[in-house]
């Protein structure tokens, strides 16, 4: 059975004065409103929430969803965390859901609050997603993981500081520039490679060498949510439906320091599992939208996408393959870089991203008439992959 | 497509030595190696947890699965959240992703890790899955919403409170008395209601009133875990199977004081969901499983389930029946009082116990040849209701 987006919703991404409870009031109901169906049909709904516990005092944050609508009430709910692709993994368990006859019509929703929390504190709750003993519990923050990838990456491609530095700046000024076009992004900018390049230290400082500020993704509040039902109720509810067509989910070690650190190696292969299920090669993507909670994810996922050859990502910018005119853009909507990141919220939202973009609504810049569009969600220091292929089909 | 228990297994609860990481290697092992299937077969892995977060300064758990065998390297696994029915929703997901005909073989593990915290820090917590704007950061902690339940429930039905008092020392001293046999439990004490009740204020200190010391369940560490299959898959493998046949899940307000008091609202809906949807009457139900976190919760589930009409609960331990030598024995581990009360690994233990049971290898004491086993697992205050229908089929 193939599963189909019915309906979507996007909050603002930013410094939001609304509560954990009213972002996820307002996208449940924008997403149910969207999909022109009775809140009574609702069957299940799945909430990704990456810490709620820490960020907000409120874990069992699933029975908030009751307050949506009256209708509501007594509907299994269930919150599903794989750190910042949690709200993939409440789509994938939706997915399930509705497979297995039980659930017609599933909610989803994908929320974080976060930026009433100090930076201290936003620091160490993000290091609990990595692994503690050895990584968060002794100082191991987030930049610092994702800079061993960079580190790793120039030693084992043999790049230079300087030749990093320059691709990923033009990663950044990409997905900044992208953002102009969506008004729901947090942080917008008008910029270019060479400005980020040239910044003083006090404007783009080292946060984990040999990342820089601009290196880094937003902290954000947020919520996306989306309705799913059967491809075939989908079908006859809506002219143009968007089609779940694959989910490819691996898992890999907790702690980067057990594996590889110049590949996504589990991303790989969820990316050919994602690709074999829906049948197609990359060939047939139109645009994707990436985690790129630091930038050199964002480089690291060009090769895991196939989009370059291992070592090579950098090809993807000269070539201009991953620009909003190039053959495969990557982060139309500003990505995690430029568009925010509440972290529990960025699964889903990459999926409402991808279906609106495949209904010809893009939020922001749209892809031309674009046919199959994939999202690529991370969790922790890419322990948690999910890679999802969405469809149009009438 | 029914779906089937192949393994199971369950730790000691208690005050353990074993951190959260030991207690999942430790219990994913044990069931594998109790369904006698090769771990590569393993399709997905269920991990049911309330706050590594805030216990263990742990998030993002699902990975550490990863290090339960070199061949669940990659596998997909997700964690799921829903207070103290935790353990259930894992159960709930995996059953859904094997009917999807996606996975075939899932591990379910419940989990946590409580006891190196402090009182202070553990009743937090704990009260993060209350509704915190207006409960838990009110100071309203689970003894106190639970004791509204007490309060509630002798205010509606006219009980004093030396009534209910002899009815709570009654359930904490069967179950108690029950975890004599137990060998994992954390708790046993050979106990009478009496001596509940002639025991001085400082040996059993009213925690939140009309609740005493006696009637609150106990802080745990400790992990079970499953391994499920489809039926049809099972029967070709084990001679004796225990099927799944339905869960009957709700969801209602967070907060208590937006729904009854003196009743499980949503509970007895999920009973009703569960009984139809297995076909079952209480008439054909063996032996029960509760979430008796606080005596007065068994009290009510006695109520909900249907054991007893509304309001007179007390029947249930007046004529014996929920006794290990009634008509249907409840709490024979001894219950969340006396086995402990890990609290992400509630739902699964009960589903493990009740499938040993109905395999008569019970963990403790055995019922007599039983062959419909049900559990009733509740996440805060009975905002989220797992019931679980368990069957035994050659």
């Amino acid at each position: 059975m193939g599963i189909s987006v019915i309906g979507t919703y996007h909050t603002k991404f930013g410094i939001l004065e609304q509560t954990l409870y009213d972002l996820i009031l307002e996208a449940g109901r924008g997403a149910i409103e969207d999909a022109g169906i009775d809140p009574a049909e609702i069957d299940g709904i799945w909430v990704g929430n990456l810490s709620g516990g820490g960020f907000n005092d409120q874990d069992h944050i699933a029975p908030f969803t009751v307050d949506i609508h009256p209708d509501l009430r007594f509907v299994p709910a269930n919150r599903v965390e794989n750190a910042c692709a949690s709200g993939s993994a409440a789509i994938e368990c939706a997915k399930y859901a509705i497979e297995s006859g039980e659930q017609k019509f599933a909610l989803v929703i994908g929320v974080e609050k976060m930026t009433q929390r100090d930076t201290k504190d936003i620091t160490k709750l993000l290091a609990q997603s990595s692994y503690w003993p050895e990584e968060g519990g002794k100082g191991m923050t987030f930049p610092g993981l994702f800079a061993e990838y960079a580190k790793g990456y120039m030693a084992h491609y043999g790049y230079s500081l300087e030749e990093l530095r320059k691709d990923l700046a033009r990663i950044a000024a990409k997905n900044h520039v992208n953002a102009l076009e969506n008004p729901l992004a947090q942080m917008p900018m008008d910029i270019t490679a060479e400005k980020i390049l040239n910044k003083p230290d006090n404007k783009n400082p080292v946060i984990a060498d040999p990342l820089r500020l601009f290196d880094c993704s937003l902290v954000s509040d947020g919520a996306a949510a989306l309705v799913l039902a059967p491809t075939e109720t989908a079908k006859a509810l809506k002219e143009e439906v968007v089609e779940i067509a694959a989910v490819g989910h691996t898992t890999d070690y907790l702690s980067i320091f057990k594996r590889s650190n110049y590949e996504l190696t589990a991303g790989k292969l969820a990316v050919r599992k994602a690709f074999e299920t829906a049948g197609i090669t990359l060939d047939d993507v139109d645009f994707v939208e990436v985690h790129d909670c630091f930038t050199i994810n964002e480089l690291l996922s060009y090769e895991a996408l196939g989009i370059a050859p291992d070592g090579q990502g950098r090809r993807a910018l000269d070539e201009g393959i991953v620009y909003p005119d190039g053959k495969l853009p990557v982060n139309l909507s500003g990505g995690l870089k430029a568009k925010g990141h509440p972290v529990g919220a960025t699964g889903a939202s990459m999926a409402v991203l991808a279906a609106r973009q495949l209904l010809g609504n893009a939020i922001g810049i749209q892809a031309k008439d674009p046919e199959v569009g994939v999202t690529f969600n991370v969790g922790g220091s890419a322990a948690s992959n999910y890679v999802l292929v969405l469809r149009r089909i009438e």
